[in-house]
């Protein structure tokens, strides 16, 4: 704890709590101005920048009796840099919205701002600035800045003939809801997995160098976002489900709630993988997973699985 | 109405708003990618880029039944704009992350877009990206981005001597916000003034190349802004009470309320000016008033009118 500073937020006020906050906050080599002034300055020598938003809510994208402060603020983090992940940039710097009721512990602001700050280090990058103000439930708002040195990989780009390719893990964070939601807290890995995603970082900048053709990053389920890439390109995707990982946990979560494990594959959101499109000649490394092809039959957006259209509600979309 | 587009955000849905909404962003020619990826990219030839995140909360920062969705569009963009502008930069971009509840009409998002987009094209700025998600009550986080090509004006760096000057309007938001607290709803000109701030956008960047040694915005209140100016620079402040513009429609509410038009001057935040210190010699342009002087008496961080304390309680914290 701070010296001064315990109790509520409400108690300590926001220009305390924001210190305390802030001191938490390592900066790197590219940051020229970090918290404290009326905004950051970063050195972007590539002459661009690649900037990306996420508003998270509780009771909605977390929980907070599902997930410590750090944990969410891992997540927070992680969620956001893999945005910059997925342009095939290198994230930089993160900027962090926080609105907390009047009587969240300051313990609490500062275990989240140690996970934010952590995960953002993991990366190389540094939270440069913010706002802290009064709201009814936690409220987090995350601005992830980055460049791309290797060129930009957007969504749309995916080419007939292409392989499709995953990176990171898929299922996991799913499955840990699924078990979550039951009243459980195990199998561990998956809870963890749920609790703080694993991003596969550097991915998205060596996708880009090996000629990537579009991105994504599995955020709200595999088949809805492989569908936008789909979609953004004007192409069809199938997967092969045989290509598809389904690992020990998994097979375990679905035996003991009665479900496919699959489904957990083919539809979970939140591990923040990356989706990638290569053309087929392109020697994959082992971070990446070859599942399906890019195809030109049928409506444009279109993604099935060996060969055939997939069961409805995959995915994940927010007033629905 | 956008076809197809009517009712509620819920009854829509996430993509089909986030649709509707982007389609209403014009890009300018600084974006490589605008919204519906997984990030924007912007160009950024000075090398440099400058970044501010702030979060609006109902009931907090604003009121539906006072402001209308264009208003608070307007007013959010605004205050963003204005932190860029405080560090001497030119706005490029905005990011915004919109929580509603699933009862709000897609009417008042899509008037919030264009009040969002009239404000940063207002400067040249593009809506680049962002979020949409639900929440209990309307909360905003934007976050400005842009570019400081005449330099850097940090808070820090005020001189003893250096004379204190200030753009822009204030003490106009306080009034109008002392109005609609009693329930009235004119003078109309600080009602509107509450509703939608006029920053005095490109005065920041002219400050820079006039050699401004510190700037801050004016958000929470005249004197505790600079307070933060005089604090980080190690320096003390005197303002001169008669050199204070107090127009007339803040004569015609203090007459109403009972209250020193002046104590709107000094306490009042949300008109989004600019202060700023220059070297004695500056020859400030008509944009720039000449409030008070920068001193090296007493403790750092001191401000003081016409030589004496001001009253407490001047100036707005979060949580106090």
């Amino acid at each position: 704890m701070v010296a001064g500073l315990s109790g509520t937020v409400g108690e300590s006020g926001e220009f305390a709590v924001v210190g305390a906050v802030t001191a938490r906050f390592p900066q790197a080599g590219d940051v020229t101005v970090g918290p404290g002034d009326d905004a950051a300055v970063l050195s972007v020598p590539s002459g661009a920048v690649v900037a990306s938003l996420d508003m998270l809510v509780q009771n909605r994208h977390f929980r907070l009796d599902w997930s410590s402060a750090d944990d969410i603020g891992h997540k927070a983090a992680a969620e956001n840099l893999s945005d910059i992940n997925a342009m095939g940039g290198r994230p930089t710097a993160l900027l962090v919205g926080l609105g907390v009721p009047a009587g969240l512990p300051v313990s609490w602001a500062l275990q989240f701002a140690d996970g934010l700050a952590a995960e953002a280090a993991d990366v190389g990058a540094s939270v440069v600035g913010g706002d802290l103000t009064e709201a009814d439930v936690v409220t987090i708002a995350i601005t992830a800045l980055g460049v791309c040195e290797q060129g930009v990989v957007r969504r749309a780009g995916a080419q007939p003939g292409d392989l499709v390719a995953l990176a990171g893990r898929q299922g996991w964070a799913a499955a840990g809801f699924a078990v979550l939601s039951r009243g459980f807290r195990s199998p561990r890995a998956v809870v963890d997995a749920h609790r703080q995603p694993r991003p596969p970082y550097g991915a998205g900048t060596r996708a880009a160098s090996l000629g990537a053709t579009a991105m994504i990053d599995v955020s709200d389920g595999l088949l809805q976002d492989i569908g936008h890439v789909a979609a953004a390109s004007g192409v069809s995707v199938d997967i092969r489900s045989g290509a598809l990982d389904v690992p020990e946990p998994l097979h375990a979560v679905g035996a003991a709630l009665g479900v496919d494990p699959l489904t957990f594959v083919l539809s979970g959101g939140d591990d923040y993988g990356l989706v990638a499109t290569f053309p087929a000649a392109t020697a994959l490394p082992d971070e990446w997973r070859e599942i399906g092809r890019v195809l030109d039959v049928g409506e444009p957006g279109t993604v099935t699985v060996d060969g055939a259209a997939p069961d409805e509600s995959a995915g994940h979309q927010h007033f629905r």
